[in-house]
């Protein structure tokens, strides 16, 4: 089955300030071509801390979901901070497809960018 | 030959907004260097509903087909809703390669963003 | 050595119009390791018409070569058109490393994307 | 472990100008997934000059470190020039994972890009 159930995506910033009526965010974009439902844990690496573990997601199977990492929570009740360098590790159970996008509103106007996530 | 016959975007999105003159959109950029014409069919996933599929594409031999994912139309006369999150499964019928590109000029002015698909 | 001899690009689009005093325009970044100068040849794949070739250029060893490609003329003086969606094929002698980003001026401010290229 | 340890990025370069309270900048994102820490040695390529080398940093196990490329000074005290188009290699003692990405903020507001880097 095309996918893979680890990932990695090494720059992730959640901006401090937004402009507009759209707030800064980034996006983890799943998608699960299996016929089960993918369980995914992700994992928050810091610069200069211990990594945030304990955030996890569902996706269907032949179901995509984008998750916005300025809304997740983890089994602490703990967030992503905002205005901090960080990197993610996800694990799936089966295997998906994951990339990652930011929209940054922080200075006038917005910006986008995106990748495909690594896999090995 | 170099290329492969499926490829995912796991990050697809069609902003509702425009503004100036040029309006928000995507398109799934394929080139087929092989000599025989591909068929191509785009499965739609979605978060919360079934796939919607029957969209299909050709691409020439020795050509390339930027496909505009805001106008494309399947056999049901169904088209990919604005405003939803979505991913993209690209199958085609010989080897090809395909890029993922988003214009987003919802706020001010406009930004792009652009990735490789994934292909095992 | 690190790198591929033959590379895919498959959205790309020279905008036709520029704000500000950065023009609109795309580059093919290419890095060399090897001992060895690379000569490049660049074919430019389109919707509706034959590919266009004859496009050469050279890269040193050890160097970086980010090669504009609303610059670049091919041995029969023509030149990649302007609002027309294309597709490149980048070939190397030896082996190299190659990256796509676009700069777009033409709505006010300016928008980046950028790449890795495909090489199979 | 996942991860290499050789990465490559073709497109660099550091915008001259900045507008707004964001400098323009780079940065190559790593990601250390081992149990040990990684010595990181960038070395810059050029058009037309040698190399540049002795660029050291480091990131500890299970952290994350966006090296900026703006601030980054070698052991003769050198920096990236801005301006210039260059190009990296990204040697780590341990497997890591790069991404690499821009912020333009030369022409109002901001742009951005990122990929990941190349890695064979």
């Amino acid at each position: 089955m095309i996918g893979k159930t680890t990932w990695v995506i090494a720059d992730g910033y959640l901006p401090t300030n937004s402009t507009g009526n759209q707030v800064s965010h980034e996006a983890v974009c799943v998608l699960n071509l299996t016929p089960d439902e993918a369980v995914i844990q992700l994992t928050v690496y810091f610069e200069d801390r211990d990594p945030l573990a304990g955030f996890t997601c569902l996706c269907g199977a032949q179901r995509t979901n984008h998750i916005r990492l300025d809304r997740l929570v983890n089994d602490a009740g703990e967030q992503i901070p905002r205005g901090v360098p960080y990197a993610l590790k996800i694990d799936s159970t089966v295997p998906v497809i994951v990339q990652h996008s930011r929209m940054d509103t922080s200075q006038e106007a917005l910006a986008l960018f995106t990748t495909m996530g690594y896999s090995g």
